[in-house]
């Protein structure tokens, strides 16, 4: 594995993000559907977790800000979802392949990033899990819904038990790459089997 | 032109943006129409696209922090919708005075100010319209509705288009106060003919 | 009073929001209730406004990813809810406790960290409000509801008021320890005054 490994993970985890993000608004309901709404819908879901890791790291210039490739990586993905709307639907319905590839990388490379700045371990470990779900949560909130981690089977602790685990490996002295392959393979796994068998975490009944 | 021209413009486009904001708060069926709401959210539309761009581009201090002349233009914007809540409603409604310059403005301003920053121009471009549309996609997103750019003609493409066509007449080397003039009044004019006429960007259909 | 004084005092007021953002969570009726949702709820509340004013002055590294005891006492307020989850909403609901603690704190905070920026005392009240009120305005959006700003009772008038207290009483030189004391005492009892009398500011009426 050589340097640039890592960056084009990155790209790669950019472009599946506008997917989906692009993909739903698409089906919402209420959406006007247009060509902006798409394409801005997908930019907001791609960069939003990653932007408010780096404004809250003070981390600048801001990514897409710096290399324009990111911002290339989302208009490919655009246009990918114009192109082929029913096939890239499909996958992501059938193989959960967008958003959950999406959060795996973004959850690894947020903390790599976190720790890189020096920054402690909790709050690498949650600076990981906003860098991954944030895009998601300023979308839903753009649309009017109540995020999608405040609603769904086991999301956000999947990111959170992955940046755990980096951490863990980076301790140890893990190679960086295969630690990224491991970790958001790990994210992957966890949130792939709680949607196959419709798990979430304990909930808290304050009026029974 | 001397050198104050832009900001002279950027203090007018923060006061329209002002108006437009309170206004809506005004009207909001669900608001408490209290003077702190209105304030607040003449405030957070005169702000909040601004302070999105300057925060992503690490630009320090944030102009309103910096700069108080910012916040006393948006308090007499405030007093005018105190005062004038009919005759400022009726010019909105009429002419589309207040959003419309505001965004005119900002998108021309924000595309600027992200060029002096060394950005590329796919960012910058996106910059500029962000300036232009943020503050009141946070303040459509505080009343809880879908932003107006969600539903409405044509609205941050016309931002699009009048932060490329600034780039290109910046490359062309047009003088800077003669481009923020007519990039701003391109916005202004796709703005109002995409009301006039109720156009819109094509729609896309995923399920016929 | 030693020179950590406000320190603790800060803490205190995370510790208090965090309460009170995750009590929220539980009583929400939409809301899945779960673990995860109830601290991400609690570390919103408790983190938003502060991480807003130091991304808006640029404060870098931001209070939370600088020291991690700001996320021990964000945990320690998870775990007494998750414990003591009626004890905690009886004392708030009959004493106010948790909430109009955390924005007399957060008041006085914010705008004693704006000046030592060497902000202007327009921009400096403000930011002492924003700190107090944007991590609740952050919860109530993502929850999907009109903020509580925009709804209830004289609230972020009286971290304002606050504010403004707190920058006259630092003109006249008064001990910033006690100006702490005495300006978040001030923003706690117009709070309380307001809730009991049912208080507001006054209404400004478009179509009578």
């Amino acid at each position: 594995m050589d340097f640039s490994f890592s960056y084009y993970i990155g790209l790669a985890g950019i472009m599946v993000f506008a997917i989906s993000g692009a993909l739903s608004a698409l089906e919402h309901k209420d959406h006007h559907h247009d060509l902006f709404s798409v394409f801005f819908t997908g930019f907001i879901t791609a960069i939003g977790g990653g932007t408010l890791r780096d404004i809250t790291l003070g981390n600048y210039p801001v990514s897409w800000v710096r290399d324009e490739n990111i911002l290339w990586a989302i208009f490919v993905g655009f246009l990918l979802v114009i192109l082929l709307p029913r096939i890239l639907t499909k996958l992501r319905d059938e193989l959960f392949l967008f958003d959950t590839l999406g959060i795996g990388i973004y959850t690894v490379l947020g903390t790599r990033i976190a720790l890189d700045h020096g920054v402690n371990f909790f709050a690498s470990a949650l600076l990981g899990m906003i860098s991954a779900i944030f895009g998601g949560v300023i979308r839903d909130t753009l649309m009017n819904e109540v995020p999608f981690i405040f609603r769904k089977e086991i999301y956000a602790t999947a990111c959170l038990a992955g940046s755990v685990l980096y951490i863990i490996l980076n301790i140890g002295n893990i190679d960086s790459n295969w630690n990224l392959v491991i970790s958001a393979s790990v994210v992957v796994a966890i949130r792939v089997v709680a949607v196959r068998y419709n798990l979430g975490l304990p909930k808290i009944k304050l009026f029974e």
